[in-house]
């Protein structure tokens, strides 16, 4: 273990191993929120935060978990009975669906098996049968899965029939390719302990105009999430309320570094890891749940165990012997299969590492 | 400056300077959210939360600003078309009336003068005129202002009415007496940045069963903040959504020495240090908000700026000159009245520290 930074290694994807001196900035940063230094903190981190949401809208910073920015998006813009279509193919892109109703609306669900991606042209066939659909939510990166949609593709053609395209970036943003304007995606939300490699506590919001129509249009807002209210704040570089400052602080300084580095080579970095990753996995006879690489996520892995072996043997020895977490699955995927995250303060050194012990692991007890 | 434990030294209502040592927890607490160990650290947070409380009812553990908390308290419990009472003394106060509007309520306002608190038969003339209200909403210790409600008087009258009582502690709890159970409170909230020492990035909420059975009868939850998703996952001793970890572990230390010291102990402590302030403060001849000790805040002294002086020169100073920040006023006090708190890791060193620089100030200026 003594060349390892963190200890334990989370390999989980997120909360995130984070640096120390990341970790550094955020216990030095107990910082008054409505000073005129934060302010221009948060000058700097909204600019850049367009930077990395590829997008010349505003981006909005919440506190909250990702949860809290998936309300922030459809509560904005759905009225009781509106008609929402939930693109659904894991644990977290069924959150939308439980979002929506909760707001009173009409949920349809299209519900494709864990480990696939929504086929584009199942949507359009929908849609060109449903007309009214206002809304369709998706995940980007599907955490519990693995799996990448391509929402490009998918956000193109809900575009085309007039709904709104939502867009859950929570494991995406800052890690894959998610063009937030060139892709046409209405609302894209992301967090902080994903791409962003921080402490959880902060989420993101991003709305193009044609969102703020249906916001225009909503009758009941969420307050603590109401877009006008951060929309106003941002005008006067503020926050509506009092948000996680040192956060904000340590990720002003993150930001800046991911515009220098550049963010596609941040995202071929993550690309290569991830490809380390299923590569081992392979090697070692084990199966993913992404059964080809154009529907792999870049931010996690979620890997089948196997037969006979139930997967929390496997994260507890990882864990005991190893001092290395992975996570479990969800749901009904729960002791079926594991997953390890490719995010974070790591690099081809853990995951090297983490595919060792894993096969140390697996030779123990297969 | 040198004897300062810390550069600068917030005398803010919060963000409040934080402990070295819990900052050294917050930073090395990056842990996953849904490990045993962290079940461990959430099962005694959540007991002693209740302490501090001083409820049996669960408190739950919120990620998201004080205002977040204010939203989970009634957006779960009113339907459009619902009656609530706001007792509004202030900028906060009247949060809850933004709120309440936001869900569909039709709101009633009993307003007083800042600088004044709610007076019970106000109330109770208001409630035996208008038996239909649902719920009533009022702060505790008003921070724009420095006002105390006496909400042991209030509550009482809203129960004696068959409403529900919602109160504002986000910055009376752990520092000011305030008891859920024995005074009634239906529903009470806080934050982790006035009295529980922390960064801000948590909220908590605890609700009466009284609460619960206008739960029930509201039709749209507000699904992040939906209490029977808190409901449910603290069965298991852990949270619905990826909360802020380190925040957490943090509390579960600082609540455990809030024990060991004793409630009564830290608020006596509190109520000291803000006698010195005032004193100190009319002393030098400066007029408060709260004209008396009865309804004075052990938080944070509001103060009138002196004649022909903009408050905001008086804080400049102390920033520039003395590395002290005291908050402006907010709202229609803007620049006529600056906030000096007395919560966080500070004691009378501070406390006298701060009312010297300010008598320099003042000199200066005056």
């Amino acid at each position: 273990m003594k060349n390892l930074r963190h200890n334990p290694l989370l390999m989980i994807p997120g909360p995130v191993n984070v640096r120390d001196d990341i970790m550094e900035i955020v216990s030095k940063s107990v910082v008054p929120h409505r000073s005129l230094e934060f302010s221009k903190t948060l000058e700097r981190t909204y600019e850049n935060l367009k930077y990395v949401f590829q997008t010349k809208d505003d981006v909005y910073i919440l506190t909250s978990s990702g949860t809290g920015a998936m309300c922030a998006a459809i509560d904005n813009i759905i009225n009781s009975g509106d008609k929402v279509l939930c693109l659904v193919n894991g644990i977290f892109s069924m959150r939308w669906a439980d979002i929506a109703r909760a707001k009173g609306a009409q949920v349809f669900l299209i519900e494709v098996p864990y480990g696939c991606a929504v086929e584009p042209k199942v949507l359009r066939e929908f849609l060109s049968n449903n007309s009214d659909i206002k809304i369709v939510t998706m995940a980007h990166s599907e955490t519990s899965t693995g799996v990448v949609n391509n929402i490009k593709a998918l956000c193109k053609i809900v575009k085309e029939y007039g709904a709104i395209s939502v867009v859950d970036g929570i494991s995406s943003v800052g890690v894959m390719e998610c063009k937030k304007d060139e892709w046409d995606i209405d609302i894209l939300i992301s967090a902080s302990q994903k791409g962003f490699m921080l402490p959880p506590g902060l989420s993101f919001l991003s709305v193009s105009m044609r969102a703020w129509d249906l916001y225009n249009k909503c009758v009941y807002h969420n307050e603590y999430f109401d877009w006008k209210r951060y929309d106003y704040a941002m005008e006067y570089n503020t926050v509506p309320y009092t948000p996680a400052v040192n956060l904000i602080c340590a990720l002003n300084v993150l930001l800046a570094e991911y515009k220098n580095e550049g963010l596609e080579n941040i995202i071929s970095k993550r690309a290569k890891y991830a490809e380390i990753l299923r590569a081992g996995l392979r090697n070692m006879g084990l199966e993913l749940l992404a059964n080809n690489d154009e529907i792999s996520s870049s931010a996690v892995a979620a890997v089948y165990s196997p037969k006979g072996i139930i997967s929390n043997e496997i994260i507890e020895i990882m864990k005991n012997e190893h001092n290395i977490i992975i996570a479990n699955g969800q749901g009904n995927l729960k002791d079926k299969i594991f997953r390890i995250g490719t995010i974070g303060d790591i690099g081809e050194y853990e995951i090297n590492y983490t595919l060792n012990a894993l096969s140390e692991t697996l030779k123990k007890i297969c």
